[in-house]
C-alpha cells in the first residue's frame, strides 16, 4: 500500500468517527458577498447592487461610527463577557409602563442567531423534536440537527405560519418550536390575538422561540409585540437583532429576552466573550438613534411601495411582506409553446448576477420559483427593477 | 393555589426539561473588567491596572486602526461568511518551504475558543470521552460538559502537561485530546519531540487539539510549531488567536487549520457569520505588522524578566512561563504562628483589587495558593510589584 493510499484511509476513518448529525449537514448558503461576484463576472464591486441578505441601505448610523472609533482605544482589551452597558441601555429603551425587562431578562448574542444556537443547547438532546413552520428561516433547521433534535417542519397556509396545526403538532417529545414574526422569506406576519391563542396552547414546559429579527419594520398595529407576553409565559423567547434596522449587520450583535431562568440556561452555555466590544458599544449608540432607525423605515416604506407597484406592472405575483424584504413568483415557461424562451426564477437570478445585481433564491425555502429581493434604496430599487424588466422583456421577445 | 405559586411551579416544570448536562453548568469567570471593579470600589477607570485576561499592554496596532476606519463604511453589511481575505492572508503568512496552508486547510472562530466549540460539535456524543491535562484551559472542560462529553483529566507533572500519561489515559471511547502549548494558566511549554512522540501513539481516528494561543511570544527553539506536524497528521488541529500577540481581543477573531476534511467538518456547525467585518480587515492588517507584533514580544520579554526577579526579591516560587503571563505562589501563612497574620492567595489578590491591580485567581484550576498575572508595560508591572510588596510587608508586620 503506498504512502497516499494510508493518508486516504485514516481520513475516511476519521470522517466516519464524525458525529452522525454532522456527516450529512450542509451548511447555511449566506447571500453572494459583493466581492465574490465581482470576483467571478470580472464586475467592479462598486457598480454591484447586493439586496441579497436583508440589510440596511442607509449607510452607517453615524452615532455607532462615533462610538466604534472611541472603542477603538481599547482594541487589545477583552469585551466585558457580561455586556453590563448594553443590557443596562436595553433595560431602558424596553420598559414601558407595563412591560419591565430587567439584565436578568437578557441573554446577549453574536447575532440573534447565536440565541438561537443557545436555546437549543439547552433545551434539545438526541431524538428531541423542535417545531417550525414550512418556509421558515434556515438557521432554526441547522442549529437543530447539529444537536441531533428532530425537526418537525408544519405546513404553511399561504405562505404563512399556521399556528394551530403548529400547536397541534407538539407532542411529549416537543422541547422547543420556533415562530417567526414577520417571517423571512416570506414576509408574512401574526397577530397579538394569534399568538396569544397558540401560547395559551403551548404546554408550560415547551419553550417557544419567538423571532423577531424584523420587529422594528412593521407598521401593523395588531401585530403581536412579544415583550408583552413574557409575564405570561416563563417558556417565551424573545430574539432581536442590531443586524436590520439598527444597521449593525458587520459586527454582529442580537439579543435574547426571556424569564430569568431560560437567561441563566442559556448564559451557561454562551461562550465567554461572544459580543465583540465594538458590537457592544456600537449597539448602545444606536439604541439611543431613533432618527437612524427612522429614516430607515421610512427607506424601506417607500420601497415596498415602490417594488410592490414595478412587481405588478410586470405581472409577477408576489407575497405581501412587512419586513424590509418581499419575495416574488417567476412563473415557469417550459420553453414548449410555440416562441416561448425557458424562463424560471433560477434562470432570472443567473442573468441577474450577471448584470451586478445580487438578490436571494430561495429554492432551498422549497419556494423554488421565488426570489427574495431586500429593500433598498431608491437607485437600487430601480436598478434592481430595471435589469428584472430587461430579463423578462428578452425572455418574452 | 395562589397564582405567585402556579408561576413558580411552571418555571421548575421548564428548568427540569433543561438538558442534564447543562443543569450543573457552572459559566467560564473571565478577568474581571476593569469598569466593574470601578463600580465596585468606587475607583477611577483609569488609574486601575488590568494584568487579569493575557491581554496585550502595548496599545492597537495603527495599522489594524486603520483598517477598521476603513471597513466602518460597510457598516450595515454582513461580513464575508467564508472570510475569503483573511483566510488568504493566512496562508500567505502560514506557508513557508516545508509547509503549505491553503484555504480549506482554515476555520475562522470568534476567538479560538469558537474553533475549540466546533471540533466539540463535530467529534464528541454524550458519554464520549475528552482527554485533557490538569490545569489546562478552562473551556475544554467547559466545551465538552455542554455536548455531554465526559472529561478524562490527566493530572499535570510539575503543573506542564504529561504527555505519556495523556497517551495511556486515551480508550476506545475517546474521541478528542486537548494539547496546550504553552499552557495557560501554568506557562509551561511542549518540546517538537515530545509531541511528535505524542502524535505517534495517538490512534489515527483520536482528533488531537493543539492549542497555540500563545504561540508568538515563545523564544524556545525547540518548541513545537504544530503546523510541521499536519502533513503527517490529518487527525491534528492547531488554534491560534489575534486576541494576544496582535492585539486584537476585543474583536474576537481565531483560526483552526488542519486537513480539510475536518476543517470541512468544521465549516459545516460554524455559524455562518461567526467572524464580524472588522475582526477580519483588522487581522488581515495585523498579520503583515511585523513591527507590532515584535514590540509586543519585546515588552513581553522584558516584563517576564523584570517580573521573575521581582519574585525571587519577594520570595515569591513561580512557574517559568513562556507566555505573556506568569503564575506565582502565594505560600499560606495560616495566622497560628506567633506574630503572624491570615494570608493567602485568594486576600492578596482581594487586598490588589482594592489599590485597583486587577489580577487572576486560579483556584478554578486547582491551584488555590497561585495566582497569574499578565505582563504588562514596565509601568504597569511596577505598579503591581509595589502594590504586591506592600500587601506582604502589611501581612509579615
Amino acid at each position: 500500500m503506498t504512502d497516499q493510499k494510508v493518508d486516504d484511509l485514516k481520513i475516511q476513518t476519521l470522517g466516519e468517527k464524525a458525529r452522525v448529525e454532522i456527516q450529512g449537514l450542509r451548511p447555511y448558503q449566506p447571500g453572494k458577498p459583493i466581492d465574490e461576484l465581482a470576483r467571478e463576472f470580472g464586475l467592479n464591486a462598486s457598480d454591484i447592487v447586493k439586496l441579497a441578505s436583508n440589510e440596511n441601505p442607509i449607510g452607517p448610523s453615524t452615532k455607532a461610527i462615533a462610538a466604534m472609533e472611541k472603542e477603538a482605544r481599547e482594541l487589545t482589551r477583552y469585551p466585558d463577557g457580561n455586556g453590563f452597558d448594553l443590557k443596562q441601555a436595553l433595560c431602558q429603551k424596553l420598559t414601558t409602563d407595563t412591560v419591565v425587562i430587567k439584565p436578568e431578562n437578557v441573554t446577549l448574542g453574536n447575532g440573534s442567531s447565536d440565541i438561537l444556537d443557545f436555546i437549543v443547547k439547552c433545551f434539545v438532546a438526541r431524538g428531541d423534536e423542535v417545531v417550525f413552520s414550512q418556509h421558515a428561516f434556515a438557521i432554526y433547521g441547522l442549529v437543530t440537527k447539529i444537536q441531533g433534535g428532530e425537526c418537525k417542519v408544519v405546513p404553511a397556509k399561504n405562505y404563512g405560519h399556521d399556528l394551530i396545526a403548529m400547536a397541534a403538532a407538539i407532542t411529549n417529545k416537543t422541547r422547543l418550536v420556533f415562530v417567526t414574526n414577520p417571517n423571512n422569506p416570506t414576509g408574512t406576519w401574526l397577530t397579538q390575538t394569534d399568538i396569544e391563542n397558540f401560547m395559551a396552547k403551548v404546554p408550560s414546559n415547551v419553550v417557544v422561540v419567538l423571532d423577531e429579527a424584523y420587529f422594528e419594520y412593521v407598521n401593523e398595529t395588531d401585530y403581536c409585540d412579544g415583550l408583552t407576553l413574557l409575564a405570561a409565559y416563563p417558556n417565551l423567547v424573545i430574539t432581536r437583532t442590531f443586524s436590520k434596522a439598527y444597521g449593525l449587520a458587520a459586527l454582529r450583535v442580537g439579543y435574547g429576552i426571556s424569564a430569568p431562568e431560560i437567561a441563566d440556561l442559556m448564559n451557561r452555555v454562551r461562550p465567554p466573550f461572544n459580543v465583540n466590544s465594538f458590537a457592544l458599544a456600537a449597539a448602545i449608540a444606536t439604541l439611543s438613534d431613533d432618527d437612524y432607525v427612522a429614516e430607515s423605515k421610512a427607506v424601506n416604506d417607500t420601497g415596498m411601495v415602490y417594488l410592490t407597484q414595478s412587481f405588478d406592472v410586470l405581472g409577477l405575483p408576489y407575497i405581501p411582506s412587512v419586513g424590509n424584504f418581499i419575495s416574488f413568483e417567476i412563473p415557469v415557461v417550459d420553453g414548449s409553446a410555440v416562441n416561448a424562451n425557458v424562463i424560471n426564477a433560477s434562470i432570472v437570478n443567473e442573468r441577474l448576477l450577471a448584470m451586478g445585481v445580487i438578490i436571494r433564491p430561495i429554492a432551498n425555502y422549497e419556494m423554488p420559483n421565488h426570489l427574495r429581493v431586500s429593500i433598498g434604496t431608491q437607485t437600487e430599487n430601480e436598478t434592481f427593477i430595471a435589469a428584472l424588466a430587461k430579463i423578462l422583456t428578452a425572455a418574452n421577445s
